[in-house]
């Protein structure tokens, strides 16, 4: 696995920082802009992009030229710079924008870090309670300190009977093959449950008592666990 | 609509104050003691209990019981005393188990008051995040702040088109008759989130951007938001 120099990651930190101080600023706020933009790739039909989940990602793209102009970005909200760079960042501001409209503290910023085009830096940030976890050259730190990741509860060691599953929504998957998939794994755990967005992989990540995230049309995004990162 | 004496308003802090003080003790602990019980008025078969849950509920009986030794108690883990009582206290310390047990910050310590077997005042304590939602006397106060509540959210004024609406799981309504109707209520709101047990009632009441709840299974526990106790 690559080793990810100390500066990078807590460049990431930083990066983090930047999009939590603009996204708070609309926390909650009324008459809150919401455009609606067409996601073909997903069975839900539209999502919300708020103003906050631009203007963050604008400041993390902002950093990263200043600092890593050599380094490439891909953003959820601006698309692709330099893709082709030996590192690349991912980003998505604000991941549960659904959530983040009405209100629920679950929604992440989401924050990646290839190298040569694998993954070795996942961060996810909840601005409004204060959890940073960053995945990072075999270790997943909540806040600073290792998480408790208990390998009965994840790491392939568990039975599918014994786990809690976590989805976003059920709608997520489509009619046919997606769906019928998703039932029948849902048949299998011990139980699941819905509406975590990106909190649901940290939860996993740490060990608190889910032992799995099923989702349906993840694109780049789901680079961007520090699941994927510590599993590599 | 009672008017709700100021001491008894000052009164289910002091419960949600003790709850929450036993409730963080065992929030994210690793080999947290879970009792499935069998919940027969629910579609989902069983419900992990926790050792925190009847602490907690232990914890406000003990605070009634010395404070108000003529009010009665309603409580989800250990039943009913006094309930003829003029005053009635009815509480759910932990709302949301299966979001507590992995981690999710997004359970409640529910608190509520009958005045003659009516419900006079709600509390929604999330004892992580530091919120408190209190409706009683016509307002409802989100730690002491009244609430922004926006009457083109909620209180029956949105065409349903234009609403998002919760719900814990699509999984509570019982086949047949309850899911028909659920399957049908959703495909007329603007959109349908799952995954926040009471916090969903607490977002509604505050007027965050989401109108509706729609939940099965509810017994007494339904006269526990401040959402029903504002619109009475």
């Amino acid at each position: 696995m690559t080793k990810v120099p100390e500066h990078l990651v807590s460049f990431a930190s930083e990066l983090a920082d930047a999009a939590g101080f603009i996204i708070l600023n609309y926390w909650r706020v009324s008459g809150l802009e919401i455009a609606e933009k067409d996601e073909a790739h997903r069975a839900i039909a539209t999502s919300p992009v708020t103003v906050a989940d631009r203007a963050s990602e604008r400041a993390m793209r902002d950093l990263i030229a200043e600092r890593y102009p050599n380094h490439g970005v891909y953003g959820e909200e601006f698309g692709e710079e330099r893709v082709d760079a030996e590192y690349v960042w991912v980003l998505d501001p604000i991941d549960g924008t659904k959530s983040f409209i009405t209100g629920k503290p679950l929604f992440g910023t989401l924050i990646a870090l290839l190298h040569r085009g694998r993954p070795v830096l996942g961060c996810i940030d909840q601005c409004v309670l204060g959890e940073r976890w960053i995945g990072a050259n075999g270790i997943t730190l909540l806040n600073g300190e290792p998480v408790a990741r208990n390998s009965d509860d994840c790491g392939g060691k568990t039975k599918l009977a014994s786990t809690i599953m976590y989805a976003t929504t059920p709608h997520m998957f489509k009619p046919g093959f997606e769906q019928a998939r998703f039932q029948e794994l849902r048949g299998k755990v011990r139980r699941c449950l819905y509406g975590c967005d990106c909190y649901a992989y940290a939860i996993v990540a740490s060990g608190f008592g889910a032992g799995l995230v099923v989702e349906a049309g993840q694109s780049i995004a789901c680079l961007l666990s520090p699941l994927s990162v510590t599993d590599t």
